[in-house]
């Protein structure tokens, strides 16, 4: 179930944040679930506005799991800068379904938003 | 009208809340609708990050009705655990369609998201 | 450019707001485009848990205009309960796009959401 | 990767705002991703409610680039009026992917919404 390429066009890791930590950290999640009996090997490439792509990001969700994965944490081969416009691609070798939320805590009470990623 | 397979990658019940019970509780709501002449017979499976998938959990959303299911509420084969990541599969025997919504009120103000869920 | 059959699974007016009247007001939104050279005669159904569909609500978006309907203001058939959970289906004569949003303000801040519509 | 037409449904953008500018500014963002290795060409059509469409918004997002355009700061042909109901139609002459986002800080506490643009 699911599909092999997903895109999400927004992107965006606030610098600051309120409230407790970790949970109320202000952090990007891109959401994996593989439904199938094989483990999903994952492929996250980051786009900006004024660079190249830099990817691919590697993580691996196995038979029948979710991940959700904090962009925050990535760090191999690059962190993602604070308040910086960015966009993804996510590609995986078997079918998944793609996710995305942010918390924002940068001001005293936080916004929450998700969105399911672009698949063709 | 809709489908019989709908997938929502993202999943998260908030431990605390704010405000009046029970509209103003933390929680995450699948919403069904049935537009056919037939009841729908519904199962949803819960995925997880580090053990095997739970369900099915079952319900009937009746011909022409809507049904909105809290996950805070679900508890047969197993009530799903609180500030927790979790993924869902939604299948119907008869075409309905399948939306997601969160009330997350652990802090003084809310913050509320929505989402269609994912269909192939 | 559309489709003429669109449905929204999840429904809620709060009975309760804050802020000033009436643009701060708790409310739901259906916003409607036709981006053709055709009106787009538009009809909506509502749908409850627990009695049968009432509709249809029937409007017009003018050829290549854009209209974006308050769930609080339709009464023609009916008015639509508050705090009452419902679902709906919007069908057009002609493609149109259908885009969901509500504004929460019960509380003193507003919490914001929007969703595109399903289609088939 | 992506689509050559998209449509939104949902536009407004908020006279007031509260926070340090500008990111704090009350805004919509439409989030535009190219991943291509040709640069997009993108134009985008804004409709309103009551009188005929202004357009084409013309932009470039180079290949393997992201751009983040907020419609606050589109001004030829002419600027998106304030608290005024608009939707939006983007094409482009290669595929491109695209997000709509708003960030509503007209309370003290703001509001975030994000959703896929429509595409058939």
């Amino acid at each position: 179930m699911g599909r092999t390429q997903w895109a999400i066009a927004e992107g965006w890791i606030p610098a600051g944040s309120h409230g407790p930590e970790p949970q109320m950290t202000s952090h990007e999640t891109v959401c994996l679930l593989n439904t199938g009996d094989q483990d999903a090997h994952v492929e996250i490439t980051v786009y900006y506005t004024d660079r190249e792509p830099i990817g691919p990001y590697r993580m691996t969700v196995p038979a029948r799991r979710t991940r959700h994965v904090r962009f925050n944490d990535l760090d191999d081969p690059a962190p993602i800068p604070r308040d910086t416009n960015y966009a993804s691609v996510i590609e995986s070798n078997v079918p998944i379904i793609v996710q995305h939320t942010r918390l924002d805590s940068r001001q005293t009470e936080n916004a929450l938003l998700s969105t399911i990623a672009w698949t063709g």
